[in-house]
């Protein structure tokens, strides 16, 4: 019966998954990718079940745990552009204030945005703009106490934020043609993933 | 009166944009940022009013028109990851069509996730993923007939699509220490904006 | 490129739709599938282009029609919950009122329910519960002015709908095993289907 | 007072069904109605008050359990229908994979989709699509761990998935007058419902 | 048949409401009650239909109208988090920012936070927040160009904007027995309410 | 570091927040606001941090406890329109039970409608009208199993409550030049607000 095999299937990838994240090394540090497991690709891909289809992962038996996850990412625009976000942000910050509740939405929204990915309960959501030259860097902190990782919160928290910059500064990065030749969006990354017992607490 | 205000700037800024869709070179040629107006930031921020505050632009006068928006990114991922795709699409799909839907989602909830958005008719979607050596690079074409451009929708459909394959192989991405070294999301632009009155239909 | 395909596909399907729709029968009586057409499977599967690749359908060339759709089914209750209803009817009507409510708005929110649906501009939205021995019958009726079709909609707000009875009658219909031996939801389908040009207006 | 009646009104309800679902008997086994409730009509509709109004149901008193109910339900589709499905399985398997997704996403927005029901965790969702002759059976298992029932959020995931496919086919299920003569969703149903205490894990 | 009913049903009600709404006067000026209509209430409830039950108003025959509503609202805080409002106006705006754009948002949702409201769409949306002594009175504009009025979207504009703003203030607010004796929001109203033929356009 | 910040800052918020609700006096008696602090204002905007950045509370390390929270408000409405809503509450209750609907729906939304709110398990929802002489009065009890008050939920409910009937009755209210002279939401304002330890359960 499917949901046999769907429970039979996940202690393997579960415990796999344990081992990934409850191993020593949980800071920011990053090892070349030589940890990868180069094996089995059914076993790598748990949202789809042996039959290929599909599938949340199933995470009742998890033990709830306190999580981290900080995500960063930035977005290119004319030394103009961040002349007038910087004079805005001095002034109101409305520009950023935008992205930022864009941004702490798009984490709340997650469990909708991503198709397989389950409600959690978000504790904390923490977003820092760095403005620099001709790019802004945002990175989104998010804390969970739950079954599951936040990465993919934190993620389209940065990528969403991002987006609302580039909607509100739309005018400005536009060349006479209508076109966007120097906006873009680059290095998008996770950059730390923590695991916490709950009974560790800070 | 604000409204008064609102109306009253608003001409200045659209017949601005207006000038710079309309222009004769609406293909995806990318000229160097020469033609960006270093000028007046309060002008080129048209999401903050007079006062500095947030606002949607006014659409109210504009005509409705047939736009078109193409933008696209990439996920870097390690060729196992690669190869569980590529495997998977040979059998099923399911990653990629999962991003797909996800992608549509997301082109469909812009004027929700972006918050100073409209929402506009979209009436089509094209996602297309190219699954190449060690990356992903995924194209979104959204198409509208309405008062104001589809860049936002595309922009979304593509960080989301992105993300959604993200979520689909954290298994195999994740090193031992649970960390992500070598995934990464970039080069998310636009690659062309697109303009016809009504009449003038292909 | 695929979105020229995508344009090159979509004018075969939609005059095929067009046929299909503007014929002269568009009233509710039911051919036999013999005007099914048996051919070619992929010209029929819309939602899948050239590829096998899941799509929304293109409905940028088509025209603003007004369209009308009318759904139908029935809960399969006990009598004793039947009589529930009926005396909740008299009284206050709560019941159906909140179906009532539960269906209006699975219509307006179809295009986010069913992945490929387009948004339409809903003018009308009609629900009728007729309570029956042992069975609720309802019938949504939805019209529209746009460039698709409305039988997703009114199919969406008859199976919410009834779920929403459901829903209220959980404590009624179960069993002493907490079972619902007797509650079935049947005979969903689509009444009627019409397509009025907007000049043609009643 | 309001709150303090609906307090003293839950015990009663909850006990029942406490009773109700703590039997012996938590098969799939069908007994006849017999042992549904013939009594007081009120005590039945608990989402309405005793001033007939209607109401969320209070779980505040009630314990995490682990929960779990499987739903069931087919749609009958042409066996052209059929046969382009199948060889989309086996190429791509897109028409399923988008009911698959869209059946996840109604069990996670059930709590908004069905006016008075809660929000809760879910841990597992699992859709499993039987493609017969002239029909498509979709049994969509959930399991959550908390103070309430999931078998709203399994008939969500049923009645949407089959909508989905409907969606996905309406042109191959069209006849020339486009209608919808042989297409129907038909036996929806609950096949079982079952509660464990959270300590009592598998 | 019902949909009949509602279709010979809405003439009496439009015109009556086209009566009301190209009135001469539709200024801001507030006549006394006089002129409302003390008689039948089943046809005054609109979204009541004959036989009592809720619906939706068929706006399928109405011509697409310039349509603009103002409503107002006003909160009451103390001189400390007024204070703490205007400090952070000066600096940052954040609090004001927030509330502005929650604002837009809840006119944007107002289709689905008003069970019987139709999506419109919307074009303009101005929020203007005047802070006094004691009190921060917000305004909404809000513009569409659509069959039905957009009152409902500036009256959730306004009480939306005005819990964010309580939202944000929260701490500032609370006593020490973490209550909220002087907080209210009131004078929640409808200043003006326009509505122009899209050919006489401004 | 930004989360250090957050962290160092949120015990400060918090332990002020917990004298604030663990105050003896829980009641709904309502004493002068002496006790409000008149201090620095940068400690009592809890969702702006040091730099003035919009921000949610961190409640990470917030135990679960019971809270509970009431909210009401009153609409303004002609006589004449009170009469209708009484008809029809005697005959079928669909004005108030949409805006009953409205209003719990609204409660579940909170957390989406209200930027920097938290998403909180809600386990009751109570909702009375009290329909009088010229108004009608709607109090909202919201009951919750969180790490943080539902105050904003109950308001909510109350302002979108209101705003349902304000719908319902808008063709009765509008006077002959469309305009609403008489309609008016007033009084909204949080009538309690509990705490208990989850220990210390009723």
């Amino acid at each position: 019966m499917t949901t046999e095999e769907t429970i039979d299937g996940e202690p393997r990838e579960q415990s796999g998954e344990e081992t990934g994240e409850s191993g020593d090394d949980e800071s920011a540090t990053r090892p070349d990718g030589g940890g990868r497991d180069e094996g089995d690709h059914d076993a790598e891909l748990t949202h789809v079940d042996e039959t290929g289809d599909v599938q949340m992962v199933d995470v009742g038996s998890k033990p709830d745990s306190k999580r981290r996850a900080v995500a960063r990412g930035e977005i290119h625009l004319s030394s103009s552009t961040i002349g007038a976000i910087r004079d805005d942000e001095v002034e109101k910050g409305d520009v950023l204030a935008t992205a930022r509740i864009g941004a702490v939405q798009a984490v709340k929204h997650t469990w909708e945005t991503i198709p397989m990915c389950h409600q959690i309960p978000i504790t904390n959501v923490d977003t820092d703009f760095d403005v620099r030259e001709e790019r802004v860097v945002l990175t989104v902190t998010v804390e969970t106490t739950g079954k599951t990782g936040c990465e993919m919160e934190a993620l389209e928290g940065v990528t969403t934020g991002l987006n609302v910059v580039w909607d509100m500064v739309k005018a400005a990065e536009k060349d006479d043609a209508g076109q966007y030749p120097g906006t873009r969006i680059d290095g998008v990354e996770v950059v730390t993933k923590e695991k916490r017992a709950v009974e560790g607490s800070d």
